[in-house]
C-alpha cells in the first residue's frame, strides 16, 4: 500500500537526504520549509495534517549552528526553539491526529564511552546536557528534546551521529576532515546518511516498536583511522595536523565543548535493522567520494 | 519628560499589575497579547517598536503552569518556549533597536538558603536548574532563560518570587495559603508585587545599572509566620493542617519538586531602591485584605 509522508524541514543537509529517497522510492510526501510555513504553530501544522492525511510525519528540522555548534552559544533562543520546542509541538500535533512520527534526535548528549567499552544504551543518562551540567549549548537542547519527547507513544526518536556519505558536503564528516586545518583525534560512532534514512524508514515500514533508537553504524573510530583510509585511498595527500588533546582543541579552536562518544547498537540490530559496519560504510563513501563542484577549498 | 511603554503579556497576574501602575501613573502605553499578536516574531515585533516608539519594553509574558507548576511538566515546550525563548527573541530585537528593556526572571532558581544565612545573592550560580542536576521543569526553563540574557547589556533581569498583595487571586501567596487543604512549611523570601512594580519602574527610571536583580521584600518567612499573622488578624479561622516535610509533601500533592529558597537584597538596596520588610508588607496586605467578589473556594 502507497505511503504519504509529512517532511518538516526537508531543504536541509538530513532532510535533503531524506527527499531523495522518498523521491527515488516513488513514495508521495509534502515538504514543509520554515520559509513558507510556520510549523510551530499546532493549528497550521494540524490543518495540513487533515488536508494531507500522511501515513507519517519526519521532522528533519532543528537548529545545528552554522558553521559548527560554536554558533548554538550565540543563538541560544533560535537552538532551544528548533531542538526542544519543536519536537514538543509536533509531538502535540501528532498525539491529535493519531500519526506516527520520526524525529531526528542526536547521540551527542553523551561523551566517552562506557566503563565496558561497550557504547552507551538508549536506556543509559545522557552525560553530556544541562542536567549533567557538563555540555555545550547544543547538546544540551538535544538532551531537552528528547525529555520533552519521553512520553511520546507514536514517535520513533533516531539518534543520528556524525552523518558521512560519499558526497562533499559542509556537514558530510569525511568533507570536514579533508578541509579542517588540525583535526581533534577523537572517537566517535558515526552515521552513513543513506543508511541511516533507510533504517528509519525500515524501523517505521516494519512497525518496529516506537521509541529512542540509537541509529549508527555498529562499531567506532578514531579521526586518525578515517584519515589513514583517506590517505590509503589516495583521496588527500596533504599533511594532516593534530592537536595535541581535548584542551588543545578548546584552547585554540573551539568556543564550547564537542561531544565524541560511542553509542551501542545492539537496540537497532534486535529489532531487524542492519547497518554496515562503520569501516565498510567509510570506505565504500571514501572509494566512491563525489568531490563538490564548488569546492575550492 | 514623558515615558512610552511596551508591554508584552500585560493580561497576566504581572502584567495586570504593571498595567495598572501604568494607568494610575498616567504613562502611555500599548499592551501585546499573544492573543492578538505573535511576539515570537523577530520582523513583527521589532516593526511594533519602529511604529510605536517605546522609551521601554517590559516583558511580563511567561509559562507559570495552571493551576501551578506541576502543569509544566506535561507542557514542556509551551514552557521552554515561554520562559527561555522568548526572551531571547525580545533581547536581539532590543538590541537591534536600542532599546531597554525588563524581563520578569525568578528567584525559584535556587533551593535554601546559603550557609551563612544571608541568601543566595545575584551572582550566585543558580543551585535548582537544569545545570544544578535537580530542579522542576519551570525553574529549569527560567534559569535557562537567565542563560539566554547573559550577554544582554540592555536588560534588567527582575528576579520575583512567589508574589503577593492585598488582593486574592489564585497566584497570591496569601490567597493560596488560605486556600490550600496542606500547606508546607518552608521558608522564603517573597515579593509584594506592587512594590515589586514600583521597584522595577523605579531601576528603569534612575536609570540604575543593568542586569539581574533580586527583587524580594528584603527578609524571609516561613508559610507558618504568615499563617500566624493571618490568624492574629482574624482573616481566617480554619484549622491548618501541614505535610510532615518536603518527602510528605511530595508522596501526597506534587510531581516535582518545589523551589523554596531565601534571596538577598543587598544589591537592589545598593541601586538605592527601598522595598518595605516582609513582614511588614505581609502584615499591611493582610490587614487591607479585599477577597475576591467570586471566591467560593
Amino acid at each position: 500500500m502507497d505511503k504519504k509522508v509529512l517532511l518538516i524541514g526537508g531543504n536541509g543537509y538530513v532532510g535533503t537526504a531524506f527527499r531523495e529517497f522518498l523521491e527515488t522510492r516513488q513514495i508521495s510526501f509534502q515538504n514543509l520549509s520554515r520559509k513558507d510555513f510556520d510549523y510551530y504553530k499546532v493549528e497550521a501544522l494540524s490543518q495540513v495534517i487533515k488536508d494531507y492525511r500522511p501515513d507519517v510525519l519526519i521532522n528533519c528540522a532543528g537548529y545545528t549552528g552554522k558553521p559548527n555548534v560554536d554558533a548554538c552559544e550565540s543563538h541560544k533562543d533560535e537552538c532551544l526553539l528548533g531542538n526542544a520546542v519543536l519536537p514538543g509541538v509536533i509531538s502535540r500535533v501528532c498525539e491529535m491526529n493519531q500519526l506516527p512520527w520520526i524525529q531526528i534526535s542526536s547521540g551527542c548528549i553523551y561523551t566517552g564511552n562506557t566503563p565496558d567499552g561497550s557504547g552507551f544504551k538508549e536506556t543509559d543518562t545522557p552525560n553530556f546536557s544541562f542536567r549533567s551540567g557538563y555540555c555545550s549549548f547544543y547538546s544540551g537542547t538535544k538532551a531537552l528534546g528528547e525529555e520533552v519527547l519521553r512520553d511520546d507513544a507514536n514517535c520513533y526518536g533516531l539518534r543520528l551521529r556524525i552523518p558521512f556519505n560519499e558526497k562533499d558536503s559542509p556537514r558530510n564528516y569525511i568533507s570536514k576532515l579533508l578541509r579542517y586545518d588540525r583535526i581533534l583525534n577523537a572517537v566517535n560512532s558515526l552515521s552513513q546518511l543513506d543508511e541511516f534514512v533507510k533504517a528509519a524508514w525500515q524501523l517505521y515500514m516494519n512497525d518496529c516498536p516506537k521509541g529512542i533508537y540509537n541509529l549508527t553504524n555498529p562499531g567506532s573510530v578514531s579521526a586518525k583511522d578515517v584519515i589513514d583510509m583517506i590517505q590509503k585511498a589516495g583521496l588527500s595527500n596533504k599533511e594532516f595536523s593534530f592537536f595535541e588533546n581535548e584542551s588543545d582543541f578548546m584552547a585554540k579552536a573551539a568556543i564550547t565543548p564537542r561531544s565524541n562518544c560511542v553509542l551501542n547498537t545492539d537496540k537497532l540490530v534486535a529489532a531487524g535493522i542492519k547497518l554496515r559496519p562503520v569501516e565498510e560504510a567509510l570506505e565504500w563513501s571514501i572509494k566512491n567520494w563525489k568531490a563538490a563542484q564548488s569546492a575550492g577549498v
